[in-house]
């Protein structure tokens, strides 16, 4: 049944997604905090703290690639197939500011095989775009993010 | 003459360098060493820490993005006009290990008016290529690292 | 009023493009056909000639590129001012095949004053992607695509 | 013997490239010439034709592309081993003119296990730079250009 599938791999994209986040110190210690994962999706956001700006009170473009290299992680990895980032690229539209909240949105592109293209948008605290990433990402063969739970598709 | 060139241009970088360093907190966070800056390029260096890694003792992919990004930044700037970066992009070769101090080197692949492409190759200890980094810059107008200290080329 | 502005809009993209066109010889060359143009948006397609393949009758990369570079430039001209391509990239996802009709379109994912980031998906005749694109333009200041007619937004 | 094996991979790149430009119908029919071609390099040539130039006599962004992914594409399989495109990106700095001869040459960046990151410089005929390419391809398993002749390292 569709929906029963589309159940368990909400589930499967969930447990995975929890199972990263227990151990991602990285993204812990820079306040991004997972909103929600989905089969294919994630969101994310973090604030833009006082050592994350440069001189200017602008968010480094490191960090902000950060967020959304996270956010690709998780939504790349969410089929429970441990994946890599193989290639990235950051186009950065406008400058995200101290205090402010980034918000960022990742969905897949395209997944055909191990292959997969994933699209994020940062956005910031008024909606605007701060910086659109694409990632491409491998999946390692037969291994799981959570062991044992399976690989949806 | 040209070696006089040479030499303020040198100077010119390593004054706008050693400027861009003692504001950039997010790059004394993570460690980041400024080992060189001349004419168009930056040398740099940061040991994969603890915090840095996910749960298999691999560099998360963000740190390695912000070093090669950090010295992307003192290369496009290192004519003491800001530059700021508009896209960039990585491609992950090898992985970098915990513990394993990274050396990320930058380069003008050219400048044409306002706009600059810059290359960075990060290797580990035993020189292997970890990444590859390429971004492209864009100068404002009329604004210099160091005020007064006017701007090469 | 929203449905005029809208209609206006639509009219602008549509005079640009089949200005665009009309002198576009390496598009019409390689039997490129416009089947739509709005604002922000573009839909072009493409069949893969005996000329436009490689010997195992798989299609060039170039070709593939080709196709989504021009259906990227009539999405980002559509509001009449004149925009070019300052970078581009582009995934292979699946072989284009001698024969086939590929279809691309393009959307603008973002146009923030005079950058834009524009994403083309082209797809073959069984609906899969073979591959996607990203451009980023610029707007040149006060260049029109058909002189006279204004610029939308 | 480190100089007899250099031979033999230019001798083994000479005749991968002779292979490939012999069914390259597409390189030959836009009068890309192959200038030379090494291990893990390339260089190439192409004049702009009236029919690769827009409305302004510009060149079409398509054809630098595919004068920079053709180079591309016999650098990376110098080595005898069929490898192909998966990312390229392309930044256009200077504008091509028509008549203008443009070249291309191309150097692998690195080459680790069956990913390489390959490099391409288009430069006019002023010798300015015109596009800077970056492709990533992967080597197919056990599949050779000119079967038979085995592949270097």
């Amino acid at each position: 049944m569709a929906d029963s599938v589309a159940l368990d791999r909400q589930a499967l994209a969930e447990r995975a997604g929890a199972a990263m986040y227990e151990r991602d110190v990285a993204a812990r210690a820079a306040g991004i905090e997972l909103v929600e994962v989905g089969p294919g999706h994630a969101r994310m956001c973090m604030r833009v703290r006082g050592d994350m700006v440069n001189g200017h009170a602008i968010a480094h473009g490191a960090f902000i690639f950060m967020l959304a290299d996270t956010c690709f992680a998780y939504a790349c990895n969410s089929s429970n197939a441990v994946s890599v980032a193989q290639t990235a690229s950051i186009t950065y539209v406008s400058p995200g500011k101290q205090g402010e909240r980034l918000a960022a949105e990742a969905r897949a592109a395209v997944q055909a095989g191990r292959t997969g293209v994933y699209d994020v948008r940062v956005t910031g605290d008024d909606g605007r775009t701060v910086a659109l990433f694409r990632g491409v990402s491998q999946r390692l063969r037969n291994e799981e993010v959570v062991p044992g739970l399976g690989i949806a598709d």
